[in-house]
């Protein structure tokens, strides 16, 4: 096995609760704390240990609410205490993936980082590496470097990053210039996209030299970058620590990475993108959760829960099952059935979208109790 | 408010799980112990406040399974003991009904008798009672009498009878001869029927002098008979009783009353149908169910249970709630949901006559922990 990447200290942000995937996400129990390809354990879990063999079991720090602090040691129990760093309240990815940034920096001025969603789903962990090892050292050269999918599909959900002209630096023969951010098409845009083979989609994913990436956050947001450093100035001083935090964070500017740090760099050319060959999906809904895990069988019905006791007949979609109760499906299509103690969910992949709607339903019916 | 009808006896034959209403009705809680119309009381409780005003509150007797007794009892807490008659394990209609008849008989040999299912609706009280009475004077008159329901659609789900001649009888102005009793017809007969107007539903409604029954019962099924008066002659003494129901009710003939009784009385001239005006419904599966829980409106998701906490957008068909979780259902069509604590059906309006399937594989796979 190859050795850990020189420098490298992979960023897991662990926050969101993934409100389109209710009642199986929820606030206590957010997406990244379930196991949706069935592999046996948390997604969470999953993106750790594609990252270990890249930094090293002591090089991977975890960003996420305080409420899931006890969650995310159980699922990760090597992780060091000094690299839980936990969010007093969300402050959306530009303060999530700034804040790494700045407390690394000052332990380590070289260190790259790499953030890497808590909750996405990939497969093919030698081609994830391929393209990790090659944005490092796109990295190391003094871009922000991101990774983009290959388009499978036309796709409405995801981002699209267009690649520009080739960027030549050793150990990254893929590497791109990115010519611009564009945020979810229609979908006639989206088939163009597909056609023109030099849009990837947007995968979340930045590699970066942390002083590089808080330079850009500098630039362009002044007051979170000032925000970020004092706190990074308290944040290994136990007593210093807690004061800071609550005087600081809620000042800190929401606004998320690609706004903050991406698509400013892609303007200035400091933003460059390594296609990332591998199966990635960001399970932004049912309908995806249902392909994901329908194993290219579209007339079956994808079954989701360890303790299952599904019978079929002659029905298609997907079952999640977070109960012991018999779940009976007979004669429906593409049909979604979420199942879980306090809350029952039935849907199609076509309406998956609209979860959402039902969430900010219950919330304005004073029905939070089983979100 | 009209007084009884003298000399009349209800019976109700309790008995049947409805499989096809699986998972609502189970081995212990069967079809005849919910509220299938947002009544706010079961069926049986329905039944019996519909028979109550024509027999009078002592001459309503219930004949149902020893595993019911308390349940029955909790639901119609004033029906004399003796009126409570239980069978052991259950024998079809024919040997419910003979029991009834042979043991009001004993009691008063000029009873007449009229059997009315548990789990059906019905609406219109007054058309009701209005061919209950006509019904009790054909039987006086010594015919076996059965309330024919004229189709409001062209239904495979229920067996038809065709009226034959008039019937002259003092009291009874709609009575007519039964030329006929058919099986469940198929689409292009039922059509036929629908548009014949001489074919009736067949409501498995009975109305006869209880010793004319019987006859006929010795007539067609002699060991039936037999069996019958000897439990008859046992029943009303204490230590009799026990020792006569665990040796002769193993030996009863299961047969349904429809062939034991009114198929060959109609060969024989010997039944009268009368029309009921009233709405009926079998309730035989959950497209029925449906149905009579839409109050007309195709688009709408009927919802059934107390403490139902659904969220609706975009759908139709029904809800079975009755469990305290909330249900969304979200762009589905037509639906069936049906949720209990241990048991969740998901299917359609077409497909409702497949979940008997579910049951028999649930047996077959011995999950009957559901059934």
């Amino acid at each position: 096995m190859a050795e850990p990447i020189e420098n490298f200290y992979a960023v897991i942000p662990a926050g969101g609760i993934g409100s389109r995937l209710w009642p199986l996400s929820r606030a206590d129990a957010p997406k990244f704390l379930h196991d949706l390809t069935g592999s046996g354990q948390t997604l969470l879990r999953d993106t750790w240990d594609r990252l270990e063999p890249l930094a090293g079991r002591d090089r991977i720090a975890v960003v996420t609410g305080r409420a899931h602090r006890a969650a995310v040691e159980k699922e990760l129990p090597g992780i060091p205490d000094k690299n839980v760093i936990l969010e007093s309240e969300p402050r959306d990815s530009a303060a999530a993936i700034g804040l790494a940034a700045a407390i690394l920096v000052r332990r380590e001025p070289d260190v790259i980082i790499g953030s890497f969603a808590a909750d996405h789903v990939i497969r093919g962990t030698r081609l994830f590496d391929h393209a990790v090892r090659q944005a490092v050292a796109v990295a190391a050269a003094g871009y922000i470097c991101t990774i983009g999918i290959p388009p499978v599909e036309p796709s409405v959900g995801f981002g699209y990053i267009q690649k520009g002209d080739e960027l030549d630096v050793e150990g990254a023969p893929e590497a791109a210039y990115v010519a611009r951010f564009v945020e979810k098409p229609n979908l006639e845009t989206a088939r163009e996209y597909f056609a023109d083979r030099s849009f990837l989609w947007n995968a979340g994913m930045f590699i970066s030299r942390a002083d590089v990436l808080l330079g850009e956050i500098s630039e362009n947001q002044p007051h979170l970058y000032a925000g970020l450093m004092d706190l990074a100035d308290a944040w290994d001083d136990r007593d210093a620590r807690g004061p800071a935090v609550d005087r600081i964070w809620p000042t800190i500017t929401k606004i998320a990475i690609d706004y903050a740090v991406a698509e400013p760099a892609a303007e200035k050319g400091r933003l460059a993108v390594i296609p990332g060959h591998f199966e990635w999906d960001d399970v932004g809904d049912f309908a995806s959760l249902a392909k994901l895990n329908s194993h290219g069988r579209k007339n079956d019905l994808a079954i989701l829960g360890e303790n299952a006791r599904v019978l079929v007949d002659a029905s298609s979609g997907i079952v999640v099952s977070q109960t012991h109760r018999v779940i009976s499906v007979i004669g429906v299509k593409d049909i979604v059935i979420v199942d879980t103690e306090d809350a029952l969910l039935v849907t199609t992949s076509e309406h998956a979208q609209r979860v959402k709607g039902v969430v900010d339903a219950l919330k304005l019916t004073g029905q939070g109790d089983v979100l």
